[in-house]
């Protein structure tokens, strides 16, 4: 346990590191459209050539080898422990370590990289020995994932899709009362930029005698937010939803690749599988909790007359500020766009408040039966949907099953995804006298 | 690849191995009721007093030191890289060098074991220095599972089930086609002998106007059978039938606890969660495919008028030879029961021939997307239950929902399981004109 009064300056030092008016001598930090401003500081996995991975901390269009840092002695005291942690492979101990030793390692960093700060007369130097450029290194899956977890938080998302596989049955009447949520595959989570295999599976329209079998012709995606488990727990306790926010570590994209016609084949009575595991692709970087504290928030409003949570998911603090003011993008690039040096276009935009349920509740009913998390495990949000039009955080949703498909700038027209097609979810933090924290993207190009 | 003059020889040594009258000079291999003859040489991970845990053979109530047998020099050969494999805490490495050098280790054991081969004239030195007395050693979890994946496979369980959750529609549409699936949790995998917690969670009957919280009042057992992938696949690659067994390390028992009232709630739409997450016991000895060769058979044929598997799940070997003809037994024992000196009585006896899809099938149909299995990965069968009353494999369907309690012979009944309730489920292949081939007990006690 740490004490009050350690608790205390370590907060103190954090409201420091968010101070809107630090700047850094790395200068692509201070950019207003940079993702990885001195606020933000998310951690990596990354290496150079034939290097091994070790994690680093993001800054601009640099990355801090931390390794190199603590090799020069720039790090002392309560950063230790999560500086030497960085020199794995992945971001498993670093996690295991929870909150607290991350944020005394980002404190000292941020002191390290500020203008005006102790690395500032050494910035000549200090430059070439501890930063490496993003466009030299390779970015690797953050954590080994023990296990991945997909959650069902949107409202939204779930009516929408519950009215187009239960017509007459969209929202069931468990989604006020539990976080709805099943287990996904942990092997075929893979970092961003992993090319994305059109899967091969059984398909039946209802109008279909028997099944067939082939490439799936309802390839989507889906616009997700992963939450990276810090501390565990052990099998038979449970985490109070007081205490959620220790055990989530931090946050990256997540792109969830579905597979929409051998979904609605296969799904019944256990759920999504093969619809669901031939891919997930996560966004390279975890931005800490601390890094979003300025931009914590209440959830979207609960509807007239739904049921208050049940007390195990009920909380003052959560209630106040268990959301994350989070804008999400999906973009959407053609083969044919790339090709005529098009970028990509954005296709839906949603807000991470808009979920019914908060990624600390989510948290707390995974334990509440005394299911062990481990650090590295991944609860994704579920599909982010707003309730306006181009809030849809899929293709399912906003092309109706595909029948009233998008069309794009050059004429093309999508109802799912075709084989050569880019998609890129962004996302990003900003609000009026705080930094801007971005979380970088998260791609896949299909076929 | 191997040339098809080495598989030749193997699959001559492993005929060997088979022989029914090869006995051993370890003697209490040979008693007619062990699980563990010299036919059988399952692996585990075992450790003695503050050793670190590391991979050796069973035999009679004894364990074969593999690393102790290696230091010596009594291997040699082709068993060597599984022979290094067994130095690991867990079984991984040696599953992810496939089945053929498995199978070389266990026949150079199987001739130094065996009364009158090569180990027999040093029997009295070797017994000393290669064999641990199992009550003398700690079991452990035989591999680091990646993922954990429950099949559906008894068409009767999913009947039975599915008439008490839909009674108007039992049998969903898919059933017959697809080998319906879903991903369970890793983390929460442990060996058999740990004890079960009986889980907290959301239920709501029928008639409760709003779900309450508390410990499940519906514990269940479920009787599977685990199937251990060993060499695994790349992502976006599949595993045709044919070469399915070549990816299937081993068996061992699952009982995969259930909560059927948190169950009955959380389940739609995207599957059993908390129900299941909580624990699932595993046995500690991994039979291999190879001990079982004497055991493949048909599965029981599908009825009249069902469709044939479509051609990715249709093989002639498979039709064959698909399944295994193994004994599952259920046997329980209640905390009056224990301290009244009484022994578990019988409350299931199911064949795991009776299933609707077999392991291969199941492992097929997963890496049919592409989804990449990793050495370690466990299969479960699903719940076995047989057409016949006393072939259920769980109390769900025995005791119609706790409608139609057992009652045991000390004149208790049990609807569910109530705490300090201990169930052992054992396993064996038993057939004229073969040895005997047991999966000791996976055994778990609640509370």
């Amino acid at each position: 346990m740490v004490s009050a009064s350690h608790a205390d300056s370590s907060l103190e030092a954090l409201a420091a590191t968010l101070d809107p008016s630090r700047r850094s001598w790395v200068s692509s930090a201070n950019a207003s459209e940079s993702d990885f401003p001195i606020q933000n500081l998310p951690f990596c996995v990354f290496s150079r050539a034939s290097d091994v991975p070790r994690v680093g901390v993001a800054i601009g269009d640099q990355i801090v080898d931390v390794h190199a840092a603590l090799s020069r002695g720039l790090l002392h005291g309560d950063a230790l422990a999560a500086a030497e942690a960085c020199s794995h492979r992945s971001m498993n101990a670093l996690m295991a370590l929870g909150r607290l030793p991350a944020r005394a390692l980002r404190t000292q960093l941020s002191e390290l990289l500020r203008a005006g700060g102790a690395g500032d007369d050494a910035r000549e130097s200090l430059g070439p020995a501890l930063l490496v450029a993003q466009r030299d290194v390779t970015l690797h899956l953050p954590a080994v994932v023990g296990d991945y977890t997909d959650f069902y938080a949107s409202v939204h998302h779930a009516t929408n899709v519950g009215r187009m596989f239960r017509p007459d049955n969209p929202l069931l009447p468990n989604y006020k009362w539990v976080p709805i949520g099943y287990h996904g595959r942990a092997s075929s989570v893979v970092v961003s930029g992993t090319p994305v295999h059109r899967p091969m599976g059984q398909r039946k329209g209802p109008t279909d005698d028997v099944p067939a079998v082939g490439p799936s012709r309802s390839l989507d995606y889906e616009l997700e937010v992963a939450a990276w488990v810090g501390a565990g727990n052990a099998l038979g306790s449970t985490i109070p939803l007081s205490a959620a926010d220790e055990h989530l570590f931090g946050l990256s994209l997540l792109n969830d690749w579905s597979a929409r016609d051998l979904q609605a084949w296969e799904y019944q009575p256990l759920g999504p599988f093969l619809a669901k595991n031939f891919t997930s692709s996560v966004s390279p970087f975890v931005v800490t909790l601390d890094a979003l504290e300025p931009f914590r928030a209440p959830l979207a409003p609960r509807a007239d007359g739904d049921p208050a949570p049940l007390p195990y998911l009920s909380d003052d603090r959560d209630r106040a500020r268990g959301g994350f003011d989070l804008t999400l993008d999906v973009s959407l690039r053609t083969a044919t766009m790339r090709a005529s040096g098009d970028a990509p276009v954005r296709v839906s935009r949603a807000s991470f408040l808009d979920l019914y349920w908060s990624l600390g509740q989510m948290l707390t009913h995974h334990a509440s039966n005394g299911c062990n998390l481990r650090p590295g495990d991944v609860l994704g949000s579920g599909t982010v949907s707003g309730p306006l039009d181009g809030a849809q955080g899929c293709l399912l949703e906003l092309t109706r099953r595909g029948a009233q498909p998008l069309t794009l700038p050059n004429g093309e027209q999508r109802g799912f995804l075709e084989d050569g097609d880019e998609v890129v979810l962004t996302g990003y933090a900003e609000r009026p006298g705080a930094v801007r924290i971005g979380f970088g993207h998260c791609i896949g190009v299909v076929g």
